[in-house]
């Protein structure tokens, strides 16, 4: 048997009980409110965990790059939605390729945006099917509620494309101050979709899709009337962000990086063999503290070069030179696209490694 | 001829003039002044931008990680120094491996850590070199200049090890708010290291190696009587924080992110292909100041998520939904470490793709 003892350091493990539940309770969540749920493999990026959430439920994933729906694709999923405003001939024709192998669609927001897929299709004969982004609050992308009639109108005119939904991430979730704000969010969120979505189909638009997304306001967002779809992703794994947001308690998380301590220069000071590099600069949400916590200490990483957590030790808390660690990230998906491998462990035990496929396919 | 229109977004540039040019400054600087120069190979961590380095004149590389060494090692690389506290027997035997393929030094910073790859080595006959890391200021890892006398005696001491030197990083410098405040930590760095080095030979140590570090220090650190040795990483490619730091010009950056504009959702707002995956997280320093400079305009990337750099659009600047932008960031070695391969280009030509064969090799 393989345990944790064999696995050098710095390495990212994945409580497949953990894992298990987590997947489980959002497909539970999901049945309850009649909704698909289709979540985002950005945060794994790999195929095992894939398949357990398509074999919970899942009716196909998200993924947030054309280069991460090549992957999945590749390892034999077959509904992929591009969640994210795809641009450019070049990425229009490798989704023309794509379509031989999944049941694609990919996110617009902008006519001119629209138009650069719809050439490349149009002149193939064929119809990729879009989905428009709405900004409800995040103002990151996507159309506001006000201008989506014009723009859906102006893109559901463009051979080569069909529209067939809308979608949002209420990523503004992340700065709630209390689990009642998160889920106000949560409830405006599908408010604001639900209305946008009435009011296009009275324009004769079909919207079959109507999709809001993000780990902290997916249960509340999914059981607005209208909403049709949920695409959250962190929920497989959480993180310290989560825990602090109050969308789970610690022992929800399933990922964890076990750290060497390296050096101990100061009493109040040690250092690990996890920095940036491992554990990403993601700051912690909703408030800043840290860059991790060192679990089972009050101890956190309060500094990060590319290959140092420098943990500022509370009191009471112990670390020698050699000793091992487990630290909750700040940022659970990011993790997952620095390293190659992720362990499945239960317990002690390594069970396997798996491949994160769609790492670093930022095209 | 393959040119930038080729390319997909998002892209890691290196403009092979610039990054020549920059490879000939610095190594030009240390013949002048005498020292060794072992570049810190974890910003490119690729083989080909290593051997322009030792082609110019370093004596070897510098790695951060035991799997880097590995890696360049792979390479054909034969003089490495993990510039870093390795502890542990599984990292020990692996670095005595590593020694049948290049000559090797790494850095210890305490008894504990310098006994576990003691014993290993002891046990099988051989002996690694190891350099003592002191604190000159960054107070991260090392041994401060007044308890380095008693930790090297017993490091010393030690059957498998030989210690070889000192060295350190003045990672501090980067808070420098002016270049002078950068040249006088340089020389502050420089002082501390000759003196450490001065009481070490006084105790009967040998100190053959008395190695200062960090771009914006090297040029002035190199030049303090008694430093034997420079380890500078980032001046390859310079970056946002170079630039701010004043240690170098905005046409010394050789490298560069291509990257599309997806959405134009606000007259003030744009959204880049390239978010936190392509560009890290890493803050500009000293003062932050955004995720990365829109090169050609005024405008900063202004937050990060993933996938989207969003951009606050300065007043005069233009951005349309499919124009190509180039985008230096704030920290190139952490961008390097996001991707498999590096564009090699001279102008709007691509000339070569650079695997990035230390990519995540954290371990």
């Amino acid at each position: 048997m393989r345990t944790l003892d064999d696995l050098e350091t710095p390495a990212v493990l994945v409580d497949t009980t953990v894992l298990e539940r987590n997947v489980s309770r959002m497909a539970e969540w999901a049945r309850t409110a009649g909704v698909r749920l289709r979540p985002h493999a950005k945060t794994h990026k790999t195929a095992q965990i894939a398949r357990l959430q398509v074999a919970a439920g899942a009716v196909g994933l998200s993924v947030a790059k054309t280069g991460e729906a090549e992957a999945f694709a590749a390892a034999g999923f077959t509904d992929l939605f591009v969640a994210y405003p795809v641009v450019g001939a070049d990425k229009a024709r490798r989704l023309l390729a794509l379509q031989d192998e999944a049941r694609l669609a990919v996110g617009v927001d902008s006519v001119e945006g629209a138009l650069s897929l719809a050439a490349v299709f149009a002149e193939a004969g064929r119809t990729l099917d879009v989905v428009l982004k709405i900004d409800t609050g995040l103002h990151r992308v996507g159309v506001l509620p006000e201008a989506a009639p014009e723009t859906a109108r102006r893109i559901a005119d463009l051979r080569g494309l069909r529209l067939v939904g809308i979608f949002t991430h209420a990523g503004h979730a992340y700065a709630g101050e209390t689990p009642a704000e998160v889920a106000r969010t949560a409830r405006a969120e599908g408010g604001q979709m639900a209305e946008v979505a009435e009011r296009l189909r009275g324009l004769g638009l079909s919207m079959d899709v109507v999709s809001v997304g993000s780990t902290p306001t997916a249960r509340e967002g999914m059981t607005v009337a209208g909403i049709t779809e949920c695409r959250p992703g962190n929920y497989v794994f959480h993180d310290a962000t989560q825990v602090s947001l109050g969308t789970c308690a610690l022992e929800d998380c399933a990922l964890r990086i076990l750290a060497t301590v390296v050096s101990v220069p100061a009493p109040d000071r040690a250092v690990l063999d996890a920095g940036s590099k491992t554990v990403s600069s993601d700051p912690l949400r909703p408030r800043p503290g840290g860059h991790g916590f060192v679990l089972g200490t009050r101890s956190r990483l309060e500094k990060l070069s590319e290959e140092h957590g420098v943990v500022r030790v509370e009191e009471g808390d112990r670390f020698r030179v050699g000793d091992r660690v487990f630290v909750l990230p700040n940022h659970a998906c990011v993790v997952a696209n620095l390293h190659d491998r992720l362990y499945a462990v239960r317990g002690d035990e390594v069970l396997e490694e798996w491949p994160v496929i769609a790492r670093g396919r930022v095209q």
